[in-house]
Order: C-alpha cells, then sequence, then structure tokens
C-alpha cells in the first residue's frame, strides 16, 4: 500500500469500494428484493413464494458484469466511490441485473434450456414442481406461465428500482437514453438472433451484427453510458467510453462463443454444446461454415448444418465440431479478433484522460470479460 | 346544448374532449410509437417488422378503459380537460394501454388462445409467417419466442412512455405508486389464476380474490388513482374513487365472466367459451359448481368440470353448460351481484362530492363496463 494512502486513508477505503462491486450489488439487490417480497406476502403467500423463486436466482449468482459496468463509467466521469451520491448510483446499477435477470428467464423459457447458474431454469423448475404437487394440466404449461410472468416481473421491478434509486431529476433524465435505448436493443437482438436461426442466416456478418445488439451495446457500451451519464460525464468521456465499450462488447461476446462450445460447464454453469443444440448461429460457427464453403470440405460443412439446432446433439459429435473448427482455423481467427478487439480498446483507454482509478478498473474488467479463464 | 355552454363555449368544448377519450388514446399511441418504430427501423428492418405487429396490436382496438378511467379519476381530482397539462396526462394515461398490450400478448401465449381482438393472436400470427416462410425449426416456438419478445417490448415501452410524458416531478412520483402496485398486482393475479387452475381451487372466494387483484385493482381502481394522484387530490377525493373502484372493478370481472360465455364473439372478439376452454375458474363456475353440489345434480356437476379445461370443448357442451349455469341460479346469482356492486359504487359516487363532469362521466364508464350489452 502506498505510503500517501496509509496516510490519508483515502485511497484505500476507495479501493475497497471498488473492488467490491459484485458483492455490494448483490447486497443492494438483496435489501431490495426483501422488501419487495415483503410486500408480495401481503398480497398472497403464493404470490410472495412464485416471487421468492426468481429473488433467489437474482441473488444466487451470475458476475454482475452490467452494474460492475456501469458503475465504472460512473467513476470514469468523476463520481465518488463514497458517501450518498455513491449509494444511489450502487441502486441504480444493481437495477441493471434485474432487466438481466428478466431476459434470461424468458431466453431460458424460448431456448427451452434446462440449466441456468448451475440449477434449473425456472420453467424447468416449475414444470418440475407441478409434477411433484400433482397438478392438474399440462406441466410443461405451468412452467411457461411462471417463467412468462416471473420474467415480466423481473422487467418491472427492474424500472421501479431504477425509478425509487433516488437520482437526481437531471441525472435521471440523462440516464434514461441509454437505458431506454439498451432494453430496446437487447429485445432487437434477441429477435434478430431468433430470425437468423430460422431463417438459417449463416453470414458471419449477420452473426455480429446480433453480438453488436445483445451483448456490445446491452452488456458494455450501454452500462457503461448509464453510469457516466448519472455522473455529468463531457462529451470526450462519453466518446472514450463509448468506443472502448463497442471493442469490448464485441469481445466479451467473441469469448462467450468460445466459452460456450470449448468452456468448463463447472465454471460456465451450463453444458458445453448447448448454444449449438439452440441452433444459435455466432460469429464463431459462421466463421467454421464459411471456411469448409471455402475449403470445400464437405463433410465437415454437413456435420456443423446438421448439428446447429440438433436438440438431441451427443457429447460425442459436440467434440467432433470442435474439432473441426479448431483445424479450419475459426477458432484462432476469432481469438485473434479477439486480441484485437482488447487490444484496441486498451489503447483507446491508455491514451484518454480518464482518472486514475477507472482506468485501472475498467482495464481489469476489460480482462476479465473476455479472458480464456472467465 | 344549454344556452351557457353556447355562450362561453367552455363546456361544449370540454365535452368534446371528456366523451372522445378513447379516439384520443388512439391519436396519442399513434404518435408515441410511430416515433418508436422508426427508431426500431435505424436498428433493422426486420426489428420494425416485428414491432410494426405489436403496433398494429395496439392501434386495432381495444376499449381503453384503463387510461379512460385514469383520465377520470385526473378529472375527479380537478385536472383541466385542456391545455398542455391534459396533453401530458392523456400521454401518462395512454401507457397504461402498452402495459395491457405486453399482459394480453402474453396472457394469450399462457392460454394459447387463436384470436384476440378479433384477429390471429401474436404467437399464432408468427407461427403462421414461419410456415408461410418455411423456415427451419419449430413454427410454434418461433410463435412462442416473438411473443415473448413482443410482449416484453410493450412492457418496456410502457414505461419509457410514462417517463417521457412530460410530466412534473412532484406528479410523476406521487403516480408511481398505483403504477409499481398496479404492475405487480395484475402479475400476482396471473400467477394466482394459473395456480388455482393447476390444483383446480374450487371455491368462490379464491376466484374472488383474482378478481380483485387482475381486474379490480388492474383495472379500475389503481387507474383511477393514478390519474387522481397526477392531478394532486386530496385524500377524500383518493378515498371515494378507490371505493367506487373497488366496487365498479369486480363488477365489470364478473361481467367480463358472463361475457366469456354468453356474449356475442362477434362483440367480444374471442369464442364464447374460450374461459371455460382454458380451465378459468371464474366467479360464475365456481358458484355453478358450488351450486350443482348442494343440490346435488351430480351430472350437471361432472358436466363442469369435466368442460373445466377441455381445450377440444365443442359448442354443443359450451351450451350445456350455459343452460346448467342458468338454471342453477348461477347466472342470477352473479347478475344480481353486479347489481348491487353497481349501485353501491353508483351510491358513492352521488354522495360524494366530486365535481360535475367527473360524476357524470364516471357514471356512464361504470354503466358502460358493467353492462349486459358490452
Amino acid at each position: 500500500m502506498p505510503l500517501e494512502d496509509l496516510v490519508t486513508g483515502h485511497g484505500t477505503a476507495e479501493a475497497a469500494v471498488d473492488n467490491d462491486i459484485p458483492e455490494r450489488v448483490r447486497r443492494t439487490l438483496e435489501d431490495y428484493l426483501h422488501e419487495r417480497l415483503r410486500q408480495c406476502g401481503e398480497l398472497d403467500p403464493a404470490v410472495a413464494g412464485a416471487a421468492g423463486e426468481l429473488t433467489d436466482f437474482v441473488l444466487r449468482g451470475g458476475k454482475r458484469i452490467r452494474p460492475t459496468f456501469a458503475w465504472w463509467g460512473w467513476r470514469a466521469a468523476g463520481g465518488p466511490a463514497f458517501g450518498p451520491r455513491a449509494g444511489t448510483m450502487l441502486r441504480a446499477a444493481s437495477s441493471l441485473e434485474l432487466i438481466q435477470a428478466g431476459a434470461l428467464v424468458h431466453d431460458d423459457l424460448i431456448d427451452d434450456s434446462a440449466t441456468r447458474r448451475g440449477s434449473p431454469t425456472v420453467h424447468v423448475r416449475f414444470a418440475e414442481s407441478h409434477r411433484e404437487h400433482g397438478y392438474r394440466g399440462s406441466a410443461e404449461n405451468f412452467g411457461l406461465a411462471a417463467a412468462v410472468l416471473l420474467g415480466d416481473l423481473a422487467l418491472t421491478w427492474a424500472d421501479d428500482m431504477l425509478h425509487s434509486a433516488g437520482l437526481p431529476r437531471v441525472a435521471l433524465e440523462r440516464a434514461l437514453e441509454p437505458w431506454r435505448a439498451m432494453r430496446t436493443e437487447v429485445l432487437a437482438g434477441q429477435y434478430l438472433d431468433m430470425l437468423g436461426q430460422a431463417r438459417a442466416d449463416e453470414s458471419p456478418e449477420a452473426a455480429l451484427r446480433i453480438d453488436e445488439l445483445k451483448s456490445a451495446s446491452y452488456t458494455v457500451e450501454r452500462p457503461l453510458q448509464f453510469g457516466a451519464e448519472i455522473a455529468g460525464a463531457d462529451r470526450t468521456t462519453l466518446e472514450v467510453l463509448r468506443r472502448f465499450g463497442a471493442d469490448i462488447g464485441v469481445a466479451f461476446q467473441l469469448r462467450d462463443d468460445l466459452l460456450g462450445l470449448f468452456g468448463d460447464p463447472a465454471v460456465t454453469g451450463k453444458p458445453a454444446g448447448d448454444d449449438l443444440r439452440e441452433g444459435k448461429r455466432t460469429v464463431l460457427m459462421a466463421e467454421g461454415v464459411l471456411r469448409a464453403r471455402q475449403q470445400r470440405e464437405e463433410s465437415t460443412l454437413r456435420l456443423f448444418e446438421s448439428s446447429l439446432g440438433d436438440a438431441e446433439l451427443t457429447d460425442e459429435r459436440v467434440r467432433l465440431v470442435r474439432e473441426g473448427l479448431e483445424r479450419l482455423g475459426a477458432v484462432r481467427a476469432v481469438e485473434e479478433r479477439i486480441d484485437t478487439l482488447s487490444r484496441s480498446a486498451l489503447s483507446t483507454l491508455h491514451t484518454s484522460e480518464l482518472p486514475e482509478p477507472a482506468v485501472r478498473g475498467l482495464e481489469r474488467l476489460a480482462v476479465s470479460v473476455t479472458d480464456r479463464e472467465a
């Protein structure tokens, strides 16, 4: 610890907050959700039971990536790490996690995914509960209905949480622009994703466009802008964050695509190859298909095309797809793209005049979301 | 037209606005949605295409019941029918219609309803489009995904519309309480509804509790409160509106239940008996089951129980259920309850000191939403 920090005590305590954002977000969510659960209990115990499932899901996990980017957008624009303004900012940032919870619950339903964060997904959980209780009607429909409603509840509570965070009016007004944009963009990205799957659109360009909307913008760029706007950032700061965010956002999604096929399920929280089974047309797969076609690897091309969207795909076939992608150089191409984007983002950061703790914080965050070990 | 109105021109123009709320809501929604569609077009033409389906659905119809109640809450608390404040109020009130659009799109998906407002429901429409285009994968899944995402978009836009309506901060703060409450209550009511169907809960009390949450509160009480709070209503006004709203809200739902079985599909926009096919445990059906049991009408009881939730129920069996409900006096009991509630609501209104145009407006509205001809 530098002597200066020891003397003032300031740098240390500030670093202690900056290094602890995910846990502080979790606690902020816990406070908010427990109050909402209490209100649900007044409506009906069964409602509180169902909302409790949502609350568990939110508190159980996730890396709090979006609130963390929002926090660093705030710090980059000179927002303090301490005091009542920081507390308000933390509440506003945490509300992003509820949008994400709603998006995941609905996404898992749409993709019929079985696990998320290492546990059964919401629709699967409620369908199981229907069977256990021997309820009337279809267990699948019950699971669907519960997931639709709980996802809606999360989206609704996200708004409520933002608007009760205690932001000053001008700060809130500024924050509403990225808030509005990101919510429409993520839905737009999801729609283009499902449409691309249905149309079997193979182009890496289409996959990249979806990544831009679903991930770069929603996960990184907009949260950074959201935090910076709350702090009252000037145009230069906003522009630096936008460029940094656009690069890191796409790099993050490309890494996520690689982890979806090559990652350790114990770390990612879902089985390797699920993206493939769901027919997700990632940039990685689009690169693979393109290269197989160019290099006239007919059998690999057929392997890729028959695997995409095959819900019953075996682990052995997933392994063959992985081998094919590596042999054709698609994995290397995506890795190189991640490297290029990350270097571009860090260069933007280092040539900027953002304050020091933010530069370090954003740098660490950039590495952690694009890293092989993530 | 009274001479006084002709002379001042005031009463006339005021009445012209007050009598034209649904059409003004439609135009307000049109302006807002066209701007959002334009923004979607900038993201991607396919996104604008999908969002256009949502926009058509919102603009195509509905009686604009919730915005109309909100408008009369505003007028009851002394809000003007004219000028910039009225315009702002109209935008805020119209946002309720987008919550309702999201709820309907998701509800139709959950219930797998085929028609709404005389047209195919959103999930059915997108599934059809999938088949027509010969897309890859399951058409049903495609319809499900589109309905989930477009319902989310409607909920999201509802918030955006409220927060960009231009309400003064204090008015918005006051309005957020009913806004928050109604959105959680409607989801709570829908959840209890699906749980009641799954558990085959037969009690009229359970059905009534769902009606209170899903309809009385969400459709009438909260919108009235929302409008009144925006106008800065005093406690007496809020209390009058609350009592009036609680009565009319339940009466409205009871009428809706009757229309669902006995109404003209050309007027209601959906086939008679669909509530029955979906297994909806209305107060009407709960009364019927209770009476069949008390009067030991075993075969009618079996008819009721086997009809509830039978997706393939024939029109002939629907007719038999109708006859059974009438013979057992369940229809008369529900009609009497509607009468009692309506009379109680009107008496609250007439003994209040609400301003004249609001008393007349609320009276007409109360009659129209509980009327046999609705």
